[in-house]
């Protein structure tokens, strides 16, 4: 426990000699756990939790008896020390017999290409890279150092991606931007899309999201930017570093979002609109127009009622205008009596 | 066709002789051909169907000359028989030459694996277990017996899926959860996803759709439940059995559907949030707090309008405050005249 | 540049020796590039264009000193000149040794197989065709001449698809529908989905995008459509010619949408309804029951506010009906006075 408490340069309060050997839960966690407390509403489990030691802010401390690890940020402590008790073992630097590497691609030191990856022409892997199964890297790709790509990724050709960035499975990075011209002959003329992507580093891509590839310049993506699963990033998007997009997120061909930003669930941007620095968007909010001052903005669903009262409600939306003529109308008279 | 009576155990009124080959709907249907009336808007396509014969209610039937299959539930009749009539032939119990099979995992008797499908280090497939081409299985991942994974699917490490689990192409089962703890020195510092995916029996998961692992504990799905495509479940969420998603329906990280819930399309559940059993929640709903009473709800968007008429009557929305203060303003001074 | 103006059909106006090696935007265009004016918001950027030659329409000649192509559509123009800077050249006609092709399966001349492909028994597919790898295609599938299927995408069994379709990564193509009879001993009775899918030709599907089977019949894309990413098109929908599909807009089961329609992005159509042609959906909009006039519709979300002011007004909306009855009030005693 020492030990964990001079890797997180916190004050440890309780018996330094303690083995911790798990991450759990307040209501979960045995002696041989670590818990944490960041959520006020779960301070009532401290009397009960039976963690070996749990990591606390200063003010909580005589809420628990047994081992602590004071600090001011409890959930950065968690987020920091989780990485000590991941089980999985790292992908064993090797390439696969059955990977298919294009002669001209460049593989980097301690790379590891799992079973049936496909690698194109010209692309440059960089040292220390984790490419598992089933995974494809287009022509002239390039990954820097350690990144981590999950099997069945499609990652199609000229994105250049920095290093330390994740892709979860069934992720598309660069596939065609959806650009076409009415074409009253064809029905729409397809715009070959030929600009790349560029991520920065630092990224992390979640489970079947997709990010397109630019009409004529890249689509770029920041550094320290994390993006959900189910996220739709268009053509020529631009995302400034360290913004988050939730599940279902996405923003259109041409739009920007700042730095420091946060999309929640189902949020989403039109095209060619610009979104600031430090903006958060409430879930299932659209975003029709630019932003250009930081804050929380909305414009979501109704709130939540029964389905029988809602569609009550709801028909006096589609009656609202005339219903806020009549009260001008009522206060006109009014103010004539 | 008596055999089909009594496989279903209904009253056949008709001819028992009569050869069924397929499943046609009452427009379409020849003398070869089942149908069946569920929804009493095509009741008037009876007088002219000429399928071979027709699953009715009991109510419905003088409404058609032909034979007739009786029964108090015709679509759960049809739904029983239409497996009779899929021609697709079962995937033999093989092992393709080119997938990659750790050697410390434990294949169960008729299973088939396809092309290029990759079982990692003890994994344990169940009997009669059908995966199909370009399919992954991580480290330590359990698959029930019976089990039918369509190609393409990715399921990490830790993935534990009871008996007969259908899970289709593009889908990703246990990929991390979007687990980050704010850092004012890095942006965002990732949290190791140390739990796993735990998923009952009877369980249908679609197309492109996720589910991620939990980030200390599992992400639980219950028996018998039912989930579409492009359906996004966070780590930590609890799905209980028997509950339906719709396609785009989701549920954020820590939240929990109780037994018997339907969610429409769209339909979206934000985090820590607990909705009690029997619960429908309509399409496009956002829930941002916890359900107690059974019920259907709804948050969803305006009514239908044409999108001149929406504008005037989305831009009184946002002066609905001050639309109603001034309605009680003019109420008071009516009530002192 | 005389070449181009030629294959474009387009007048010069400039130097017909000219070079052009690339395409660019008005703002980063220098003299080997083609530039394009048609979002009239950047003729401000004319006046500084280094770009070889711009596409205008003749209205903004005189705007720009250099080299100019005037036509009527500048927008059409451009995405028509874009293929021939494409700088990725074709996939070569091949089969690589890593392909899985059932011995029934009809291979057409041209084709390009790439490593991992999976292609089912009496698969036909047309000549020129490109399948890239990790790609799988099920029994009894038909893709037409010149297709172009991205890695990693799944085809079922019994899809047909016409010519000159493009399917991008991680798509799924015949998937089961999401049919289920409610059954009060086991939960759900899945029916079997019976149908296919039948795609038109000239036909663009984004990637991560689903399109279900049908459960009797088929699932049916009509030609010239454009689908984005993330989009679902449910069992036994059909899709009139020319429409478009934004990202995560979709149609549930049974649902049409007409010939030319566009749905913005989140845009979706409830079951069994159905859609005219030429008709327009706002982002976010849904749709529970027919359109039978062409026009744009929309019943989107409430217009962008900031969260504080949304919470006020949200609030108001479920007191809506209420507010409306009080106005009817006020406007009774009004008259009696």
């Amino acid at each position: 426990m020492s030990e964990i408490a001079s890797c997180l340069d916190v004050k440890l309060d309780g018996d330094p000699s303690a083995v911790i050997t798990g991450i759990g839960t307040l209501a979960s966690s045995g002696r041989g756990d670590l818990a944490f407390l960041s959520n006020p509403i779960y301070a009532s489990q401290l009397s009960s939790c039976e963690a070996g030691v749990v990591i606390l802010h200063p003010d909580q401390a005589q809420s628990f008896d047994g081992n602590r690890l004071l600090c001011e940020d409890p959930y950065l402590c968690y987020a920091k020390i989780s990485h000590w008790f991941d089980p999985v073992p790292d992908l064993l630097p090797e390439i696969a017999p059955s990977a298919t590497v294009d002669p001209t691609a460049e593989i980097g030191d301690r790379v590891h290409l799992g079973p049936n990856v496909v690698i194109g022409a010209n692309v440059q892997i960089g040292p220390g890279c984790r490419i598992s199964a089933n995974s494809t890297v287009g022509d002239n790709s390039v990954l820097g150092a350690d990144c981590k790509i999950a099997s069945n990724v499609a990652i199609y050709h000229g994105v250049r991606i920095g290093s330390c960035v994740t892709v979860h499975s069934g992720s598309v990075l660069g596939a065609d931007g959806f650009g076409f011209a009415p074409d009253s002959s064809s029905g729409w003329q397809k715009i070959s899309q030929l600009g790349g992507v560029c991520i920065g580093s630092n990224v992390e891509i979640g489970a079947c999201t997709t990010i397109d590839r630019g009409a004529i310049e890249d689509t770029v993506i920041g550094d320290n930017v994390i993006i959900d699963n189910h996220v739709q990033i268009a053509h020529n998007a631009r995302i400034g570093d360290n913004t988050a997009m939730a599940a279902y997120s996405g923003v259109a061909g041409s739009a920007s979002l700042g730095k420091n930003c946060i999309l929640a669930g189902g949020a989403h941007v039109v095209g060619h609109v610009d979104i600031c620095d430090n903006v958060q968007l409430m879930a299932h909010t659209l975003i029709t127009k630019d932003i250009k001052n930081p804050g929380s903005y909305s414009s979501a669903s109704m709130p939540l009622m029964t389905t029988s009262k809602w569609r009550k409600n709801a028909v006096r939306v589609s009656q609202l205008n005339d219903i806020a003529l009549r009260v001008k109308k009522l206060e006109q008279k009014q103010d004539l009596e």
